[in-house]
């Protein structure tokens, strides 16, 4: 497993610190899984942790102690780390460390801690006179994770570099007779022979009028003569993700499907060209609208032209138009997100197509190289 | 796809009527995904819903509007259902319907909603004077979810006998030579030619040292003369999780991997041969648990015994250990889950044995069939 070196954890950690400081917290309450694994490469599915300014506490059920042994006797040690053995539940155990280490002003992840786990923490905290403050925070380890340093960028492009023969082996099962659901088992097949350690999301393969469903996944239809199918897939290389979409037609297309798929390219060109450090997330996703609407195509364009890639395969940036929720983002070198409009015209079908770029010092690199042609070679 | 039929669904949203009815409440906001799959067929990743008296008001963005409408069409169809298309964000949406609805008492799912969606809520509500207090409720619908209907049963018998070629072709790349990543490969596709939709959860292959880790996943370690190797995968049939493990030896197996599959595998037994309606899930971890403390194994056993399968792959039941954060539930007819007992010794590996159960109206059907040889035939 490659993972974070223990000195790019210790700059990761340091990033954290001056932020808890900046805050007036002792220590954050971390129980997301993806920012986990950013700040300690621990990978299992539970497991929380109390970053605080000595150490790094993590608490972990019997499921995960002998992993975590194994890997702080390796080059990827999580520094200043602190193993807390759960015995009852996380709950339990998080109260005991935060009443052992003496911190009193903590913060949690208001974005993923339940109301649940919340009011309970609270109440039983009152209730042990356990003298801790529970304050709000967001995205803390989000803000340091959407700027990747040179490992996960290295890591971002092999994943990314890697679904080059998968959308390869897609192609050639794109024929008359094929099933959406033969077409995809033979993509995630792909996957693993690429080296993948699993699917990033399940696997689309959205033919004739179920591409007009930008969420639809892969059923029992049959291909047919004439069909525009959406073929949108990922990877996950060492915890990191990837993504592709490309869309391509069982011969021979119709004229529309010509049309649709240019118009999109397009679009996505637009984008693509837009990304440079500075250039704001909504800017890079008007680009790509103002073509579709161009086109006449606007309408068909609902949903938002991309999302950061990392450890989690929808992070921030979100690149989309301007919105209450989501604040707009100045672009940096070091962020990594795809592109990825689409136009979805109900009974017909769609067309979507997707890359994954990393903003650079000077514009754009474009991760993804795969053939973007209606009818592949 | 097979759902839940139309009247299926009536009886579902009764018992959740009733519910809120007892709670005092006007209606539901049900945000875990399978909540809301289970209310509506609604399948998507996203979907917030509000379960009334009169209507489920179910909020989709773009994305999901015309697979919404297809299903509306269907004999799955969501009696009484009125979407609600989500234009800003899905809260911004939330807000609306329940202003426009009238609703003044609503319950929210206090184990999933976080704390920043439940304040900003409770903040904006209270900004545009929208006459509506938020209630904290807890498994008001897995509540209904534990005991499953005569199609869930029927769905979830299917998905587990369609493990057994699944396995067959696992314990074919069980060889010297082969890796484990290759092994988890063949599960994958063995999975999608078994007509799963996706595999349930990362699929384990842990050969020699490794099965000491109960979740390690695949890596690639090459399988040797003498190994123990721990396979554990699963297939989501129709949205109903299947989960199966079995642990076999690369022949020649040595003394202690005969002594300890024939521990977890009496455990196991002795488990299953425990349930029956009326006995506590804890005691079914103890029928388990006694049999390994017998052999010397109590220490090396630190999981429960098993958890639920539904439309989650761990869901209720819970089978553990008396635990304060965990109720011991009495089993009832209808109720499915896994048993799987497990040793793991760090350094030398482990062994776990898990088949999926239902419990019947006078004991225990064993949905899944798969041989236990630790060298399959």
């Amino acid at each position: 497993m490659a993972a974070a070196t223990s000195s790019q954890l210790d700059v990761r950690h340091a990033a954290i610190r001056r932020a808890l400081e900046a805050l007036g917290l002792d220590a954050l309450i971390v129980t997301a899984p993806a920012n986990i694994r950013y700040l300690t490469n621990h990978a299992g599915s539970a497991g929380t942790l109390v970053a605080a300014a000595r150490a790094m506490h993590l608490l972990l059920d019997f499921r995960y102690q002998e992993s975590a042994r194994l890997l702080q006797a390796s080059p990827f040690a999580c520094p200043a780390l602190k193993v807390w053995p759960v015995t009852a539940s996380y709950d339990e155990a998080l109260l005991e460390c935060l009443a052992a280490t003496g911190v009193t002003t903590v913060g949690f992840e208001a974005g993923h801690l339940t109301v649940a786990r919340h009011e309970w923490l609270v109440r039983t905290a009152a209730a042990r006179s356990v003298a801790v403050t529970l304050r709000p925070t967001e995205r803390v380890v989000e803000q340091a994770r959407v700027v990747k340093d040179d490992g996960e960028v290295t890591t971002l492009r092999e994943a990314a570099r890697r679904l080059t023969p998968v959308a390869r082996a897609a192609f050639e099962m794109v024929r008359p007779g094929t099933t959406e659901r033969a077409v995809a088992a033979r993509v995630e097949a792909a996957l693993r022979e690429a080296g993948f350690e699993r699917p990033a999301f399940d696997t689309i393969v959205a033919s004739g009028p179920n591409a007009a469903l930008p969420h639809y996944r892969a059923g029992d239809r049959v291909l047919e003569r004439g069909d525009v199918v959406v073929l949108d897939f990922g990877g996950v290389l060492d915890g990191y993700c990837s993504d592709l979409t490309r869309t391509v037609a069982v011969a021979p297309p119709s004229a529309e499907a010509y049309r649709v798929h240019q118009a999109v390219r397009e679009a996505q060109q637009a984008a693509i060209d837009a990304v440079r450090p500075g250039i704001a997330t909504t800017d890079v996703d008007r680009a790509a609208r103002r073509v579709l609407e161009a086109h006449g195509l606007g309408e068909a364009f609902g949903h938002g032209t991309g999302h950061g890639l990392g450890l989690d395969v929808h992070e921030e940036p979100r690149v989309t138009r301007p919105r209450a929720d989501v604040a707009p983002v100045p672009l940096e070198p070091g962020m990594v997100f795809t592109i990825e409009p689409g136009a979805y015209l109900p009974g017909w079908g769609g067309v979507r197509i997707e890359d994954d770029v990393l903003v650079t010092a000077r514009g754009c690199e474009v991760l993804t190289s795969v053939p973007y042609a209606l009818i592949p070679d």
